[in-house]
């Protein structure tokens, strides 16, 4: 056993995050919408605060998020969606999955397909391997190819957003990774049905305040 | 809404399976550590039969695994971690997760690392992209990465196996994981309790039944 980070115990549960991470702003939507009130500990990827041997030894990936319960001494629990889970179990009012397995399934598959196959491909680790110079090439063909995936999963499963008419977690992955698309200006208006659910999340308060612009640790200049 | 493609129904639940996928592989595990009669339908990636406007029909990203309820019209599920949540909640028998939210969030943590932050970096469609005179150095230097980090989270959590003394969803990933270390050349010794986990489970009848030599469209040379 390695010895665990001392982690100081806070009445409000923790979350390292990063302001433009989307696995950070998954989790950070979650905890908004369930209304549970949170500090934010940034970590800041750019200045590799994330390569610390203190946040190694809570993260061993050096990726964010991590989360800390309230008034626990750790370790803080930590891979997103793993998060969104535990955060839905300890806190089952507003659920993020439907009852029912079969529905859980189909909103757990959009889930795990942005997770999996669209997110890691374009993250900051791949990308500084892939170098300057061919990433636009190298996100503009993955971003293509998963958005097009999704969006014929999303023509079975979409109502108002992206599994029928209520909110679940397929959505809390769903507007950070659109952001991503813009952010490597991806035409997104190519994906119809993820940019009308996208506007449509947008318009929830609990989406707004969790908006990377809107955090504490986001450069002033780019509020 | 897209027209369904037409599932033949089955009495046994359907895998839509290449006998090399880890991703299947995942599932054929909990399949059999369940005691749940399956067949496999072979969808050879080699031949590109994935990519049939058929398949695409039932998994847009054109992989492996789907699975078919039995006695369902479809559509099938898709993406291995939803299939591996879905058969956990509708067998509950031989639980693939611990009971308690913290312990769960850990089994899920490790899973998640496995399939966002190891197995797509090394995917088929990446490696194809990467091209083949570059698949060494990548694959190297990402699972070696990915490995050494998952060595760090195993230090916390393992037992006899990933999580405790008990089998759980992470060791699903884990031993399809290991193999890939092995295909790419990776020298595995290096991660001693993924090693020591690896061989425990390799003991486990149900374990030996999954492994892909032992599979229908496992190709006679190779068995």
């Amino acid at each position: 056993m390695t010895p665990q980070p001392t982690a100081a115990s806070s009445p409000r549960p923790v979350l390292y995050s990063f302001y433009r991470s989307s696995c950070a702003w998954r989790v950070r939507l979650a905890l908004n919408l369930k209304n549970i009130p949170f500090d934010t500990r940034p970590i800041n990827l750019l200045a590799e605060q994330n390569k610390t041997p203190e946040y190694k030894a809570i993260q061993p990936f050096g990726a964010v998020p991590a989360f800390l319960e309230a008034n626990s001494q750790g370790p803080a629990l930590v891979e997103s969606v793993a998060i969104l889970e535990y955060l839905d179990e300890t806190r089952p009012e507003l659920p993020l999955l439907p009852k029912d397995p079969a529905s859980r399934a189909k909103v757990r598959a959009l889930v795990e397909a942005i997770a999996m196959d669209i997110q890691p491909i374009g993250s900051m680790r791949i990308l500084k391997y892939i170098g300057k110079d061919k990433e636009a090439e190298w996100t503009s063909h993955f971003l293509k190819e998963g958005f097009s995936a999704l969006e014929k999963m999303l023509e079975k499963t979409a109502g108002k957003y992206s599994f029928g008419d209520s909110v679940t977690m397929a959505d809390l992955l769903l507007v950070p990774q659109f952001y991503n698309g813009i952010r490597f200006n991806i035409d997104m208006s190519a994906y119809p049905i993820m940019s009308r659910i996208n506007s449509e999340l947008e318009t929830i308060p609990a989406f707004q305040a969790s908006h990377p612009t809107k955090q504490p640790d986001c450069p002033p200049e780019l509020r």
